[in-house]
């Protein structure tokens, strides 16, 4: 476990979907006050721990990524290396 | 608008702080096979689009994390600069 490594997914909609937790935000930060804020766009990460001597650990991510962690319809996905 | 910044918020649990959806969704890879992955947490982020004239945002992007996008009882976030 000493030697286990790090990957951080982030995953987010791709332009043009509507995102209706970030407009619901910015409609909130607007009511607070916060004028200088022009938009808000939610997503989400996921912090992958990976054995330290896993093979061919950036295909099993980007599988799971698209598998499980990602909707491919309407999201996008970007994978921070393992370290 | 042309010289709007962009300020990305990164919100997660506490250590120690039970996270369910991460448990699940590492059962779910397990189930699947993909027995490398040792732990999954799972977090959120906003990407803030800012004012491109606004004064003090660092302080203001501040007090938004405090009040509005994460729980301080139970969350931490981290803040990437405007830029």
């Amino acid at each position: 476990m000493s030697d286990s490594k790090k990957a951080t997914v982030y995953v987010r909609l791709k332009d043009g979907v509507l995102d209706p937790q970030g407009v619901t935000i910015h409609k909130a930060l607007m009511q607070m006050g916060y004028g200088d804020f022009l938009a808000v766009r939610s997503g989400k990460f996921f912090e992958l721990e990976i054995k330290g001597d896993s093979a061919d650990i950036d295909r099993k991510i980007d599988e799971v990524c698209a598998k499980l962690l990602s909707n491919p319809v309407i999201e996008n996905y970007t994978v921070e290396k393992p370290q």
